[in-house]
């Protein structure tokens, strides 16, 4: 008996009842991390703030000049592009928010077992690159394409599969103009960092993070729906494991509280003084614009509507909103609920699947409201 | 009966036998995060990948010209700098390892309830900045001064105490030149990201991370030790809650590996093929310089020593050493050993104290060598 790749693999399973994170989530949510709430005050948001999620290692590329971009299958003229040919093409530069799939999972009862997101997968950037549809039409799609497949340089197991990481989009989506996906070199106006694709990655606005393809290194036109793992097996909505389950794409409206005021260390409540309280946070959605942001300053039994900063004109990024609220000495539950122009809206009970995904439950922000001037340490 | 600031925190604890991480932890867990450990093939660690401890929350700096410096307390001549003053003192820039004094603190049995950390809170960077002794010199320190305050703009609650994050350094290490004590504003060549401390901190060669001030406002020199809660309650080595404990200072010695193959996404699991397998890994300590890098690949039975790079130069800083590993079929239980020229080296039983500070116990790396070429999916 040989040792296979599936043993370094366990079954996909369900954290049982009060069951605490463990030490294999544990890894994950220590190499991967989310946006610091507070820092939704950034419009752009800093690398090394913006979430990241790698499934596997983050390739390391210390000379980029030797990387290719190879696109191919049912093309005419099949390409092999260095980066100097990539920055030869027209650029467009779009600001995009990007959210994890799964975030809000390690919040779900029962708890999915995978990356333990809390609330804090996503993050806003200007992306730079070329369209996609550019290289598509240099390529010359051939008739009878279905789907356009983006294979990265990242490589792993999961569920004793060994593989590059690979998601498709279907061709409408891939060679669209309204948005542009984007084949991005530049982050913010720098190159890529390291952990979000250097040198090169794909831009899906409006999708979520499976789909954002990085460390891309090649791109592969086929005439049937593309089944592999990130596709058919992961980032699925099923209620059953036998499920075939819905496909995750875009992502769902979502509005976030900058917690107001400052933190206890261990239990992370806030602490804010009686009085005013300027709350303000942003939200989003990948499938309308987002028309209305609520707030609750009593667990979600009354809402308020908030006011939008004037617009920024950036469709696929987060918009922010603002809101003054009078603090009374006392315990409160703070939350916040976007919704957008297809009338989207986020629930008050929890939307559950197996993977977790998609899982846009209105936030929960405790505050303590103190009375007390200062107390003796 | 008011609400006092104290109602937002909990009492100092161990986790039970067998208690997962909570929620609390993950809440840190997923705000700060580590280095991924194939990030240790930099030399200098890009943002985003260096380790990031804080406190409390980040705090927003969009427009740093109104920052200030002060330097006060047992001097002749107080000081009030902006940036452009900094920047009109002498520059200095020094290639420093940090790493989190609770780094590996997730791995004790028992588990202080804390920053869950596995082995990822570490990291290099260039720090660029002015000397502290320029600055002590230029405000003049008096006879009598003992111990040198620092008070960040970050503010928060611990144990029911409130407080701005502050920490002390004796007189004689914050006035040294060996090492200069930084005042620094660029890290790696460009300004400070907001989350190592935008625009201004503390950089503290060999000293664990709780030393490095970010968002430096204040430098008091003061005429008595400092007893604040960072330096007293916080980060001392103690058996017994009511302990005084020895102070956290200096880093011990640390050897970790890249992890080498590539893993499972969920179980970690690293999977290499058998034959001749580069191996690689960083060693550092805040002690002495690192003499000795040793690998075990049978679970720290024996060890082989492995050899350096050539020397950098960067006394403060990793140094990265290798060694070639034949590997076999079946489970191996890889782990890395430094030692320095003190003769410090790191146990293989873990070092225990309830703050779970400075320990640094070898690492494990579960490593599967598959002889199947490849699986069916």
């Amino acid at each position: 008996m040989g040792h296979r790749i599936g043993d370094a693999s366990a079954p996909a399973r369900l954290a049982g009842t009060d069951e605490g994170i463990g030490l294999d989530e544990l890894a994950l949510a220590a190499r991967n991390h989310g946006l610091p709430l507070e820092a939704l005050r950034h419009d752009r948001t800093p690398p090394g703030l913006h979430y990241v999620l790698t499934h596997y290692d983050i390739p390391y590329v210390p000379d980029d000049t030797s990387w290719r971009l190879t696109v191919g299958g049912l093309v005419r003229r099949p390409l092999d592009l260095d980066l100097a040919d990539l920055r030869a093409h027209p650029q467009v530069t779009t600001r995009v928010t990007l959210e994890c799939a799964g975030n809000g999972r390690a919040l779900l009862t029962p708890r999915p077992v995978s990356q333990p997101w809390l609330l804090e997968a996503v993050g806003t950037a200007d992306w730079t690159g070329v369209p996609l549809r550019l290289l598509l039409a240099a390529a010359g799609v051939e008739p009878g394409a279905v789907d356009v497949v983006f294979t990265g340089a990242d490589h792993g197991v999961e569920r004793g599969v060994e593989q590059d990481y690979r998601r498709a989009l279907p061709l409408e989506v891939a060679a669209g103009d309204d948005p542009d996906v984007l084949v991005a070199y530049a982050m913010n106006g720098a190159a890529l960092p390291p952990q979000h694709g250097h040198p090169l990655r794909l831009v899906v606005p409006g999708w979520y993070g499976m789909a954002q393809v990085k460390w891309l290194r090649d791109i592969t036109v086929t005439d049937r729906e593309f089944t592999g793992f990130q596709q058919s097996v992961a980032y699925r909505l099923r209620q059953h494991p036998d499920d075939e389950g819905e496909p995750v794409t875009r992502i769902a409206p979502r509005a976030l509280l900058v917690p107001p005021g400052f933190p206890d260390f261990m239990s992370r409540t806030r602490v804010v003084r009686p009085g005013p309280v300027a709350l303000e946070g942003r939200a989003w959605s990948g499938r309308a614009p987002v028309t209305r942001a609520e707030v609750s300053t009593d667990g979600g039994l009354s809402w308020q509507e908030a006011e939008w900063d004037s617009g920024t004109g950036h469709r696929w990024a987060w918009r922010r909103w603002r809101l003054t609220w009078t603090a009374t000495p006392g315990r409160h539950v703070l939350s916040a609920r976007a919704t957008d122009a297809e009338g989207h809206t986020q629930p008050l009970e929890q939307p559950w699947n197996r993977g977790g995904f998609a899982n846009n439950l209105v936030q929960r922000v405790p505050v303590l409201c103190t009375d007390t001037v200062a107390d003796p340490p």
